[in-house]
């Protein structure tokens, strides 16, 4: 039985009391919560997670990051660094999103090392087997994608993206109107093209049911990714994009009639004052589904810096419905990303989520800006480092300029203005 | 006369022309905007400025960046590579906040340096002249106060900031209420401190009259400067922070009657839900002036990443009447910033000012986005490169990791979405 399956009869699972311990709240809100559909909690079950989590409304804002080998860049060292240092920094879910090097080996060797969710696209798998088999990565049919949905699952793995809303509807609608970008998931263009080719349905669509059994079996929750997401601010909110959103919304309604956990995937690139009417078209269509967006990036302009335009959008998003934000590195548009990368990425991620969590008045949020403020008041610096996001780099800048009076800063040094008030006696706490 | 003063005449100037054609408006356009006092060219009658700007409604958003030495560190050379970086990075205009060093001989040489307009807060000046005199910051009057004006408005300064508004009433009702950080702004501290030793009020507002003497006579621009902005999340927006936004909407009446130009500075710690309500504020309270915000930082926590917090409030105030940003480096809250932070710092923010100008609908700005996804639909990445907001960094970044298909980018490899579509024929432009 998935959780959700529980949740339906009531039982909270002792899973969904880890979950609840760690968000701060009862395991009978959780429960309420999963039964409704408003939130998630990825977690395959073959396997055993350490740091487990829920996805959803009410709970704290989640991030994920996303590592794994390109086709040009497929050291598998490489990614378990960027696995251990997206976990060290917050990363409440990592996926898996490999295209080079044995697949197989690299996810097994992924599960094994994560502690937390792990989630996939198994299109990517299924075009790479293609291309393995027969030098054409759209050589496959139903056949081989169910048998990579199943194989990937009973490894382990928490969460799929399912492109099942790239359909011949909505690519129709898509074509219909001018995008500058066309389509710019890896995953929906992998299945348009195929489509193209065999002039049939997408497979993750026709056999959707299929899909659904093998989800429900191991508790995969399904992740109904956006194959028509906007891939520029000028496309973004148009129809293409809207079809595919109403189409999701009535996948959800079949996941949840086959007891299986649902969130859906969002854009994009958003220009800013876009990004509130998303979250409630996607809470709207979707009846109250997880939201898991990839930003938005609120510019097209900002490679090199995309987690920081990716952040100024997560965070807005975060304050209007979103439950799930994957980062984006500064190396988004130009290259495979560095062990570096993913950390910045992850940081700024976190950054917008806290900002969220700040507004949707998540207590553990709140408190930890309060004993940051009263530490500052103080001028308690051992405090304030240990608070500070990223405590490592925190320290480091602190340690490379040293004021001459030990209680201040070198930015203000003798003209602190909190020292400078606490010496007049002006303002008291 | 004042750029003001010709504006309420009707006069163009030929600053005016140079201005508005930079911002792609008319030059009668722009005289309107100064006319109502909605918009303000800092540029001090003495001064020759290569690139000057407006800032106000309907014109982009400008950025700021603060550099200056600190009691601690106090070397002119890494002040003056700060000023290039933050002007080859895009900063708008650069405030001189040295406290440390030869106060006098610093600004002469950055403003000698600056090709865009120089902001000072000139009672850093007055409280080290006095130190250096007696060893006491706060043994001054008003006459050093309005010497010091005098001077540094002689020298080319182009904006003052002013902190009129810490006045014994408005410090009175931050005493009344609890705040986590009483007085964040150095000027405020200082000031504050100033007038509960002395007894007094604050110089700046009581001889007011003479600091407008003093701006019409060089027309400098007075920044109305927020002394009792919150330094924390929790004291956002609160009743000591309104009541000197509403002294400052009186006092921009007082400025606008002696045809002084003025604009208003804002905020500081926000949560992301009050940033639109304290632009909504500004503008009502203080008559439409251009507002001028610090950030606002969404979250305390960030430190190491305060330029991510800030470009995430300031993005969003940029959307809602925001009209200059200042910068924040990764090095706020933690150490005087080193020029690497500045290059960071400046980047974030036009960042910001920059998802403003899309929602504000700014012709230029949407032509750049519009330009790039242009270029990424043709994977033509020569210009991709080129249109990237730090083009450095961006062919950097490429250049580290090169893929097998050079029309690619080692993310994607041979998956790249855009390629894939366009050799399915699926989405054409």
């Amino acid at each position: 039985m998935t959780q959700f399956e529980y949740a339906q009869k009531g039982t909270v699972t002792s899973l969904m009391r880890a979950v609840a311990k760690r968000e701060g709240i009862s395991a009978r809100t959780l429960c309420r919560l999963l039964k409704a559909g408003t939130a998630v909690i990825p977690h395959n079950n073959r396997r055993s997670i350490s740091h487990p989590c829920a996805i959803g409304a009410g709970l704290s804002v989640k991030i994920n990051a996303n590592i794994g080998t390109s086709t040009d860049e497929t050291d598998l060292k490489d990614e378990l660094k960027k696995l251990a240092v997206a976990v060290k920094y917050g990363a409440d879910a990592v996926m898996d999103l490999s295209v080079g090097g044995d697949l197989r080996a690299i996810r097994s060797r992924i599960l094994a090392a994560s502690p937390v969710p792990l989630g996939t696209v198994p299109v990517y798998e299924v075009a790479v087997n293609a291309d393995k088999r027969g030098g054409d990565s759209l050589a496959f049919d139903y056949r081989d994608v169910l048998a990579v949905l199943e194989a990937q699952a009973q490894a382990g793995v928490d969460f799929f993206t399912i492109h099942a809303g790239v359909t011949r509807a909505s690519v129709a609608t898509l074509r219909k109107q001018k995008r500058l970008l066309g389509i710019v998931s890896r995953g929906g263009a992998i299945l348009a093209s195929w489509m193209a080719r065999n002039k049939k349905e997408n497979p993750f669509y026709e056999y959707f049911d299929r899909v659904l059994d093998i989800a429900q079996a191991y508790d995969v929750t399904l992740s109904l990714g956006d194959g028509l997401r906007p891939g520029s601010i000028f496309d973004a909110t148009d129809k293409g994009q809207l079809a595919e959103l109403k189409l999701l919304g009535a996948l959800t309604l079949r996941c949840r009639k086959r007891g299986v956990q649902v969130m859906i995937e969002g854009p994009g690139h958003v220009p800013l004052d876009q990004v509130v009417r998303n979250m409630e078209l996607e809470k709207k269509f979707c009846h109250g589904a997880p939201f898991y967006v990839l930003g938005p990036l609120v510019t097209d302009v900002a490679a090199g810096y995309d987690h920081i335009a990716g952040a100024i959008g997560g965070a807005l998003a975060a304050c209007h419905g979103a439950d799930f934000l994957c980062y984006l590195t500064p190396s988004e548009h130009l290259r495979h990303p560095s062990v570096e990368d993913v950390r910045e990425g992850v940081i700024a991620s976190r950054i917008a989520a806290h900002a969220g969590d700040i507004v949707n008045r998540i207590p553990a949020a709140l408190a930890w800006d309060r004993k940051m403020s009263i530490a500052r008041s103080k001028r308690d610096w051992k405090t304030q480092l240990r608070l500070s996001i990223d405590p490592d780099k925190a320290r480091a800048y602190r340690a490379s300029s040293q004021p001459q009076q030990s209680d201040v800063c070198t930015m203000c040094g003798k003209y602190c203005s909190i020292k400078l008030m606490e010496c007049a006696g002006v303002v008291h706490r």
